[in-house]
């Protein structure tokens, strides 16, 4: 039985909770991190809170292994006297959609072998994938995820402005948006890319930038011009 | 049974053409664009070649109904002298990559009702999805397109740009691809929103942006700034 407080009322805390409440070797409570004058004692205290609160939540801790959960954060931020780790699951955790962890890829790191193999339990009791991640690795990471999932659900928004402004449903975009994702598992991006930008088709380009708005048209720009800086390369 | 003969070797004609052999209702040849003397008389003609041959091609063709399948041109553009039509499948077509019709959406326009019914029967044929649209809708269908697909994919190019330079498998951000494009199924892309530039984490901007080389920081600038625009709206 591993014992684990996980600290944090976000979607990460909550969604992590729910997920070692259901694994029978795992025993769980989660707390807020308001209220840390009380911690109980656990294997593992587990930071689940925004970027700027892991320094100071992480020095009222003493539990014997403290681990944060963040992409962007050095594992030598944490603030406690006892062992030190990062336990980050790289996904997008949103209020009322249900995460299947068995997909989730949990990113490791830690000072020594055992608090590894340790917390690799921990990620198996809900998960399948887990990697050994550095914290210069885990921040490109942090990085390449911004792309592919922050700015890349902006480009679906501006897809569903696009579409709104026009009477046209959304739902006509949606299995091109699945099917882009599914292709490159089996492509690579650079095999997958298609479109104006890359056949430097001028004419429809033109005719594009021309059907929208001064901000959709700097992204539009923006993007093409790097399309086609990328073949040059 | 509705015949139909199919100009183009491109990606699009040839995954149609493969579809249609296997519609017990549909008789279909394919042909060569560039062997345009003979052509074999059909119900329908679809042109399905590149956007700048579409007039020419059209201008030989003399069955009852000819259609092209661009997502950027209009129904006009087609020179030949019978009915007109489009018949655009709004999807991303590869070869090596096979695609399920019935999940594809099929935008159709036509000068009257009795083409629009017997292409969608066409459409119908091989897949399920069928919408009227006309050519200022389909227009923007498209930049929309290259919005959630071609950027979309470049993004994903960039990711995996990162990841190899940090020398992290490309894998680990497959489910995070993956759920990104689920997620605005259940929540539109408005609420699906996070990440740095939504919560205005400057801290986190600069350390990402000093991750990046100049092409990919213009790229994470122009997106920031308009997803925080998108917010003061």
């Amino acid at each position: 039985m591993i014992s684990v407080v996980i600290i944090g009322a976000g979607n990460v805390s909550t969604h992590l909770t729910k997920a070692f409440l259901n694994a029978d070797a795992i025993d769980v409570i989660q707390i807020n991190s308001r209220k840390l004058d009380n911690i109980p004692a656990a294997d593992i205290a587990i930071i689940a809170v925004s970027d700027d609160a892991i320094a100071e939540v992480s020095s009222k801790i003493n539990s014997p292994l403290v681990v944060h959960t963040s992409g962007s954060v050095s594992m030598d931020l944490l603030k406690n006297t006892t062992r030190k780790g990062v336990f980050y699951p790289l996904q997008t955790f949103s209020k009322g959609k249900k995460i299947t962890f068995k997909k989730v890829p949990f990113c490791i790191e830690t000072t020594n072998e055992s608090d590894y193999l340790l917390l690799e339990k921990l990620a198996k009791s809900i998960g399948k994938k887990v990697y050994r991640i550095d914290s210069e690795q885990r921040n490109s990471l942090h990085v390449a995820a911004v792309f592919v999932n922050n700015f890349t659900n902006h480009l679906y928004q501006i897809g569903s402005d696009l579409c709104e402004t026009n009477q046209v449903p959304f739902e006509i975009l949606q299995p091109l948006i699945k099917e882009t994702a599914d292709k490159i598992k089996k492509i690579s991006p650079k095999e997958a890319q298609t479109g104006p930008a890359k056949r430097n088709d001028l004419k429809t380009i033109e005719n594009h930038l021309n059907l929208l708005n001064n901000r959709q048209q700097e992204i539009y720009k923006t993007l093409t011009k790097s399309i086609q800086h990328g073949e040059k390369l």
